[in-house]
């Protein structure tokens, strides 16, 4: 068997995890199998490096902001392969320039391209484990580029697709999926298997596991994805095309405190309007999420949306700079909202799965600001404050306790 | 004018230093000249990678610690980088991959063999400021290789030399090179000029400021070198072909504190027993300094040499083990000995000096060990705690003093 394995920052954020991991590395080399392993960054490396940046160049170009951050993944890469090393095992660290994993031009968020397979698999026959740099590639001009958040995730997917892999192992620091945040909802419950499209929703719906960029590619490729606690040997969660067992209707709830609700008051009601409005946001590549729109006082509308938290600054003030271009007579923001999604395969073939979560919430007296829906999800927009216990009474209304 | 300026770890240790460097560099560059600059890696970076290295794994293999020591200056170049970009200057930082700065496959201590001159090329025509990672290069498999100790001396010289620029600056925290090492003789002067040489003479001697390797390079290709001070304006020491001003006879006294003796006692007087030992050495790429044989009683000699204090225990270790071999009936090893040097291209026409040298040691009551001597250089062995007295009696005697 040819198995991909990826250690994220915190599993090799110390020597005893860098051990720990190459331990599990070591079983698998052991049992005659090919292993290549994709490390993120030791522990909190990235941020330390980008506050040091910051320090330096609060403006500093994103192409030696790359240079800088593909240093954390080189870093680990050669302290797994000495730690190999140590056990006895024959291993070799690879990064971006030597795999090569190339990437579009665009520094900080580039993607992959194609991937070099000559190196990795010279050095797999020879009885190596390979031990790759996640996150960083090169781009047709010879410099460093990252794959952005997630990247980790998405370098060890590529690999385990271009490589045919059996089976791509996320090791983290969780056992698994589970039906929602364990630290907010106690009863929730370790699923075994989920869909690809299940694990796209949840991700994108704020649960943290997976980034939804390398669930994508897995589910492009049918990479096999199992996602497993790097401290236990608990067997984790499988994501696949399909499950096989008897599908329950919900498979997760997921809650994302870091949403913030803008408000553009007031816009004339004529068309074009929203056109200008979201062209603007999408120019500068800022994700929006849920959208609303309500008839205001006098011919106006009001248009609502949610964004990331972080980006809600940017947005009020670049609509504030285009008030007139977009004829809006206010813009308003709140940042204590919460995101609560449901998801689930099961929701296709069962109507009522929407009024159902509806209800639960008006039980518990939880107001919803906004509603959005996919075939296989339904989100919410609720106060902050009420966040978790809406996590709560979903992950109860739906059975979803262990 | 096309300008290389190299700064050293300390030169580049902190936020600060990176902005002095920079500024230094920005200087010329608004002057209209073209600037290269190699960096080292950060303070005690490289150490400290070292340590954490040797912690995982103490018998890491070379190519490792390569891939581990290299994110070292790749860290500084981009952060300074970022410096010049923060001060309005365009700049970009290259790598060993990037420039490339093809080596020979020996990890830890490669050799350059070619550099690529398109990519800096390109960049300086675009009126760019190139930040080259010193210390590393690239070698024929694909992998990172560094350079050895004064590792960033050499890129810089090398790169100087391809790029056929006018001058290449060595930025230390010391403001030139001195008749003595101003730490132990209060009145040592520093040098406007001296002799590639002589250079190379004091380096090998002891006297820190350059390595050997980066000075040889410079006389080879006849790039002139200039040892300035990143912490002042003062115009430091040229290192050149010829001097122009009348010479003194000496130029400058050196001690070497972590020298140690080996002595190989009685063995057999017959030929071939001093290649055997030296070979045995030679092997294990130990640079063996002064040699003394003299002869020893029944038909036996005695053999003695210095070699680096931080090698005296593997040098006895394999002596011991090859005692049979080289005859020998014991093995003896002083490491509180110090080596003295006085250097000067004066001496090649003046003879006495070195008597002048041992005049001076006797009526400071210092005995000699050991003495050795070349075309422009002598070199006596005494007990390190007469080093730095030694040291002074010898710069007064020559005059060096301000």
């Amino acid at each position: 068997m040819l198995i991909v394995k990826k250690f994220g920052g915190t599993s090799v954020g110390d020597k005893e995890r860098i051990f720990n991991a190459a331990k599990r590395c070591m079983e698998d080399y052991k049992n005659g199998h090919d292993v290549v392993v994709v490390l993120s960054a030791m522990g909190k490396t990235t941020d330390v490096l980008l506050e040091q940046a910051r320090d330096i160049n609060p403006k500093a170009s994103k192409r030696e902001l790359d240079m800088l951050l593909t240093v954390g993944e080189q870093t680990s890469a050669a302290l797994m392969a000495m730690a190999l090393g140590s056990l006895g095992v024959p291993a070799i660290s690879l990064n971006g320039f030597q795999v090569p994993m190339q990437t579009t031009a665009v520094y900080g968020s580039a993607r992959l391209r194609r991937i070099g397979c000559e190196r990795i698999r010279h050095e797999l026959e020879a009885r190596k484990i390979v031990v790759v740099t996640g996150f960083q590639g090169v781009n047709k001009y010879g410099d460093y580029t990252t794959l952005g958040r997630g990247g980790s995730d998405t370098t060890a997917v590529a690999l385990a697709a271009v490589l045919h892999a059996d089976t791509c192992e996320i090791f983290t620091d969780v056992d698994g999926v589970y039906t929602a945040d364990p630290r907010i909802v106690k009863t929730a419950r370790k699923l075994d298997e989920i869909t690809y499209d299940e694990m796209l929703d949840l991700a994108t719906a704020g649960a943290g596991v997976l980034h939804n960029r390398s669930v994508e590619m897995a589910k492009k490729y049918g990479v096999q994805l199992v996602v497993r606690s790097s401290l236990n040997d608990s067997p984790g969660t499988v994501v696949k095309e399909e499950v096989n067992v008897e599908r329950m209707l919900i498979s997760g709830v997921a809650l994302d405190k870091k949403a913030a609700r803008i408000s553009v008051l007031g816009v004339k009601d004529e068309p074009g309007i929203a056109f200008r409005l979201f062209h603007l946001l999408a120019k500068r590549q800022i994700n929006v999420d849920i959208i609303l729109q309500s008839i205001g006082r006098e011919g106006t509308k009001d248009i609502s949306f949610t964004v990331d938290e972080e980006e809600a600054d940017t947005v009020v003030e670049l609509l504030e700079k285009n008030k007139e271009n977009i004829t809006a007579q206010s813009v308003q923001c709140k940042k204590d909202v919460a995101k609560l999604s449901i998801v689930g395969a099961g929701m296709m073939s069962n109507p009522g799965v929407a009024a159902k979560m509806f209800e639960a919430l008006y039980s518990a007296r939880i107001n919803i600001n906004m509603i959005s829906t996919s075939e296989i999800r339904v989100t919410v927009l609720v106060d902050e404050k009420d966040g978790e216990k809406a996590m709560n009474v979903c992950h109860e209304a739906f059975g979803l306790a262990e």
